[in-house]
């Protein structure tokens, strides 16, 4: 017992990744901590991958998630932006140096000394364990308020699919009515990039190499288009013509196709991260004055403003909850893409304390 | 005798690249066009691609130029910008759509019926042929004035080699005093690249994998500093320091390096074509939401503004004038990058009349 709070949640303890109820431990409410019961957490494709080691960096035993919501049971005596019962979350951070050029322009999620929500050291020298837990300890700082407007079980996935398309839509100008954003890959990430383009009043097109995604993307997603990208036609027809593109694919794919669908000074803005090179052309780029980007999820300011925008304009996850020990079947799913769109796990009611 | 007016200069006539004097002819000065005296043209390293037909798309026998000046001779009936006698210029393009979105935001340079200065097919339907030439005969659209404060000779490649540096930078922001700029390759392109760095007020850091170049950066062209791409320490050292970084190598080259020299939401704008594709790892640009970039020449508006900014912070190539008949020994030289930093043409001076 590091710290003096019990507490307990569902943990992987080696790379078969397989989660299991486990006892652990969180410090006592700082002065500038808000304490929260967890009644919400999202899986992330990013929990997955942490959980089997695949990033080779995972500390076990392993307490995965920071797509998380709940309600205040406790804040520190310099906490005046929340009150007890207040409806709040965190994501992928939980603290971060709070002095640099990224810190000082709300840009935390760059600070070199960021900490993740779980699996990661935190200042105190002990490491941080996620959401998949009775409750959660963090520096007001990183706590978002969430707006009644939205349900909590359909907020989780917002602090991090969410802002991980909503910020580079910001920061690239893909956030402009009249716009045409193309939209790769149709996932956790994917599907709120639509649902974030149409609330921006843009057109809206997905590029996918699954036929089976038209249907899904344009009547129930809303999309207003759909190109199916290993068919030459639709891809030719849609040539030059999209702003910028979302591109969430996190497996190797050819860049040429997407940067032929750019009109002149278009933007791919990659959110998913393939672990191999892709192969960049650089002739299509300069032609066009065309551009590949990265992004990495958003600052916390930014989170805020994502998720009151997403409450003021009903953008939404699509959510499947489960509960607890449902987890690792839905990640076993999660694998196979067999979910739309994300997993929530209903922590509040399915949690039980470890025997 | 396609055109009614003779002219001449030097073309080359197949692909061995060697450049023999050539009478051809010119169009009348139609009503929007402006007619002048050739002074003196640059040489820029896709003249050597084009004679050589190493982009496969030359059209014989090709007169090369596209960095022209001189002083005018003739206008069209409905030309109000120049009058005779005036000193003036035409760079990589003569005409465009005058319709698309990019003609109508002064960015003919990416309309997609552009028409290249040499080596094109023009509007009527004949070839262009570019500035080793006795005259031009140009729309007033594309004529650029260059002002009294500028040398004519050194005017030249700020026409290709200027613009095509400038427009990128300015684009992108990399033109803000106290930011740190880094220039990859220290050859037409590059040099211009430190001395508008320089005029913005920026710091500018060269990169090189010549250690020769070190001395000539920084005491011949005012570069702040210096880092040898071969020496991991120094690379090493320069690591996350950069705003943003003209990467003018038209040889494949890794991109790793140049992304991890940038900070976060750092920018990489290749202005050089390598023939194959750079490997792009995605991690590094997710992690620092950086971008890698393309751009080409820049717009006939931004083209005047850049050479009004070059004459009034007294911006100039360094360049090597040459006689006509010297043009193929400059070229056996360009090939070698054996020129600081530009050939100039002394076409007014040296150019004869084809016997």
């Amino acid at each position: 017992m590091e710290h003096p709070r019990k507490a307990f949640g569902w943990a992987a303890t080696d790379s078969s990744g397989i989660l299991s109820p486990f006892n652990f431990s969180r410090r006592e409410t700082g002065e500038n901590d808000v304490t929260f019961k967890v009644l919400y957490c999202g899986i992330c494709h990013s929990d997955l991958h942490m959980v089997k080691n695949e990033w080779g960096n995972t500390i076990y035993p392993l307490v995965p998630g920071h797509e998380i919501v709940g309600t205040v049971t406790e804040v520190g005596s310099k906490v005046q932006k929340f009150k007890l019962g207040d409806k709040v979350g965190v994501g992928c951070m939980v603290q971060s140096c709070r002095k640099c050029q990224s810190c000082a322009e709300n840009l935390e999620n760059y600070c070199p000394q960021m900490v993740l929500t779980y699996g990661a050291n935190n200042v105190d020298g002990t490491i941080t364990y996620g959401g998949y837990s009775n409750f959660m300890v963090a520096d007001q700082h990183f706590v978002i308020r969430i707006p009644d407007a939205l349900p909590l079980d359909a907020a989780a996935p917002l602090l991090c699919a969410g802002i991980t398309v909503y910020s580079p839509m910001m920061y690239f100008g893909l956030n402009k009515p009249g716009l045409h954003l193309g939209v790769v890959g149709l996932g956790g990430l994917g599907h709120m990039a639509v649902k974030f383009g149409k609330a921006f009043g843009m057109k809206v097109t997905v590029i996918s190499t699954s036929p089976a995604k038209k249907a899904e993307a344009i009547q129930h997603l809303g999309a207003d288009s759909f190109v199916l990208s290993t068919d030459p036609h639709q891809m030719k027809v849609a040539m030059g013509t999209l702003d910028g593109i979302i591109d969430t694919v996190s497996a190797v794919h050819p860049l040429v196709p997407l940067l032929g669908l750019l009109k002149s000074h278009g933007k791919i803005v990659m959110v998913g991260a393939p672990e191999k090179p892709l192969e960049l052309p650089v002739f299509p780029l300069i032609m066009g004055r065309k551009l590949v980007a990265g992004s990495c999820i958003g600052g916390i300011k930014e989170t805020q403003e994502m998720i009151d925008f997403a409450a003021k304009h009903g953008v939404k996850p699509d959510i499947e909850v489960i509960p607890m020990d449902y987890v690792n079947t839905a990640m076993e799913r999660l694998l196979k893409a067999d979910v739309k769109y994300r997993f929530v796990i209903d922590i509040g009611n399915t949690l039980n304390p470890t025997s």
